[in-house]
């Protein structure tokens, strides 16, 4: 295999927007081509992550309508992914297994979705057919009950009172709040206090509404290529240290739902392919759709025991200037969750903050960055370790 | 890259289904893993296509239930394509690419479509948003309007008389009914005559609804492995020469719809890569949505001139015996078309041709075969080419 770099990368501002997934892709793919000192008509291929284009604008087989809005090559195809909320991270996974496998010397990866228009209700409902439809959606689950149950299985598993559960999963809303503040991309810019989550309405007990991310609209892109191509285009060629991807299945083939399995298999992967572990980690990028998720995770990656990431944001250790900063772009609570642009979004950040180039929400001397988005409800997990040098 | 071949292959029925997707593809997959004499543990990844699960049975995310179904391996990711009709072929495509590349040694790829539970005044709507919803959705626009225009172009273009042109593509649906007539495993499997078709009821003028292939429910699965691994596994692995995949975005941007410029790019990639020409494709499984399109397909080919394959099957040339038989099968129009299955299924028809294990529907001494499949309204176009011998 060839060693890959990340060129460009570009996020449009998640949130409210009045644009089509197309107009919004189309601004994202064309400045991470611009960024990449690259021309639409270098790229490859066009890997595109789309989860809900049909139910939210009567649009499937967004791909190539995307390649033509950039005016990519014939020749240059362009696919669809869908992973659920982990949709954009695998096409990009699957863009640099084919540059670094030769079919590709330049891909453009990354996903859009326009989620707001359905409205909360709407939106939870159409977001929980990432689920099983046949032996969960009958039971009437959906996302929010799915991690409020995780969130008890936690709290009576590690023998932690729901109470004080719940305010450590408060400081985990905080915290990622307090980033996305530094972040003016993100869909949430205000610093929140404890008692704004705890006063929030009540969703899925355990998690009131500021333990849940939003739904928004937003595009997000990143141009994949050959890093020996990367560095003569570009300053700071960012590498793919290592990657994985992993599935699960439905909720009813979860043992544990503390214990993430498929995630447990995806980064078991994304080490073993860098020969980097936990303790390399600098800063992290992770799927805090729930407050409880970023805790989990935590955990699945080895940078806490397990049973001992619930108080890290409470003591500050995953807080910008700790130990190992996790999501200073404000993650998917603060900086939203497009679901079909979120894993692009993800390596956007990561790209920018080994690059340096994070303003007020730099990671000081961040080397190596982890990348971490989860799809459905444990179904899904890809992961990509990337590095600030080759 | 290292050569690669397809080891088993398997399609259930085509036709009308009370199965669900999952259901279906775990029976396909099931048995292309067992005729590939190997164990489900055994695959590296599932490459799984479908479009509308979400419309069809509310079924977003469904590569995960997939892989658990079928019993795969945690670290074995699975990941869902979408393509419109090319679904599969693309998913096949990037299941050779990444087998070809060292990254995985077998992988499952295939696809399931569950589509006549729609009924099919909504199955034609819903299928539509395959098209461009911003800019052909509003003007009405379906699949059969689409293809419609494209035979009154090839008719203005060619000065064929539209009632000589309608005989004519009548033809292209009495042979590939006559060939499904020979396949158990397809959905329509009744020979018919011109007149059949000539007194149908109207679609869109000229298409009349035997110039229309069904909606159909179906599966279909295919394992690509190491063709060195393929060799130790089974008795006769067919070998991938070649492939191509290419994407000309929304009907406004095509020049001529009765030149598909995705497919002229993809044939080019396909014949590129494996070295061979039209001249040396003994059998054909393309896309024959409608009678018109297998028409077009074989001129891109360079089966004919341009303007030239209009009378191919009235003249017996694309028949069984034929110079080069096409749609074998059945094709789209007999053997049925589950659109996220198809791509798979014309890749099986192919795998068993090459073998010789047809019957009474075996191309004499067949060595070499092509695989077409179109998606949209000619958007995306992705193109295989297998053959016997390494």
């Amino acid at each position: 295999m060839r060693e890959v770099a990340v060129l460009g990368v570009a996020m449009t501002k998640f949130g409210n927007s009045e644009k089509t997934n197309l107009e919004m892709f189309a601004e994202a793919g064309l400045e991470a081509i611009a960024n990449s000192n690259m021309e639409p008509r270098d790229m490859d291929a066009l890997f595109f992550g789309n989860c809900l284009g049909d139910f939210e604008e009567g649009q499937l087989h967004m791909a190539p309508f995307a390649h033509s809005e950039l005016g990519l090559r014939t020749d240059a195809p362009a696919t669809r992914f869908e992973s659920a909320c982990a949709t954009a991270t695998v096409a990009i996974r699957h863009a640099a297994l084919l540059v670094g496998g030769g079919v590709y010397d330049a891909v453009l990866a990354g996903g859009s979705e326009r989620a707001t228009r359905m409205g909360t209700p709407l939106a939870t409902r159409t977001f929980a057919m990432a689920s099983h439809a046949q032996y969960e959606g009958p039971a009437g689950i959906t996302f929010p009950g799915v991690f409020a149950m995780a969130a008890h299985m936690y709290a009576g598993k590690h023998n932690i009172p729901l109470s004080e559960l719940k305010r450590h999963m408060a400081e985990v809303a905080v915290k990622n709040h307090f980033h996305g503040s530094l972040n003016p991309k993100a869909h949430f810019q205000k610093p929140i206090t404890i008692d704004t989550v705890l006063n929030s309405m009540m969703v899925a007990d355990p998690l009131q509404l500021f333990d849940c991310c939003p739904f928004s609209d937003g595009a997000s892109a990143v141009v994949i290529a050959d890093a020996k191509k990367a560095r003569d285009l570009v300053k700071k060629p960012i590498y793919v240290a290592g990657m994985g991807q992993a599935s699960a299945g439905p909720l009813y083939v979860q043992q544990d739902l503390t214990r993430v399995r498929a995630r447990e298999a995806s980064i078991r992967q994304a080490y073993g392919q860098s020969g980097l572990g936990p303790k390399d980690v600098d800063v992290v990028e992770l799927h805090d759709c729930f407050t409880i998720a970023e805790i989990l995770a935590l955990e699945s990656f080895g940078l806490y025991d397990f049973g001992k990431a619930f108080d890290a944001a409470t003591i500050k250790e995953t807080y910008l200037g700790g130990k190992v900063v996790v999501n200073p772009s404000g993650g998917l609570k603060a900086k939203g969750h497009p679901i079909g642009a979120t894993g692009a979004a993800q390596v956007t950040e990561i790209v920018e903050q080994l690059r340096g180039e994070c303003g007020p929400r730099q990671v000081e001397g961040a080397r190596i960055g982890l990348v971490d988005t989860l799809g459905g409800d444990f179904g899904t997990v890809c992961n990509i370790i990337l590095r600030s040098r080759p």
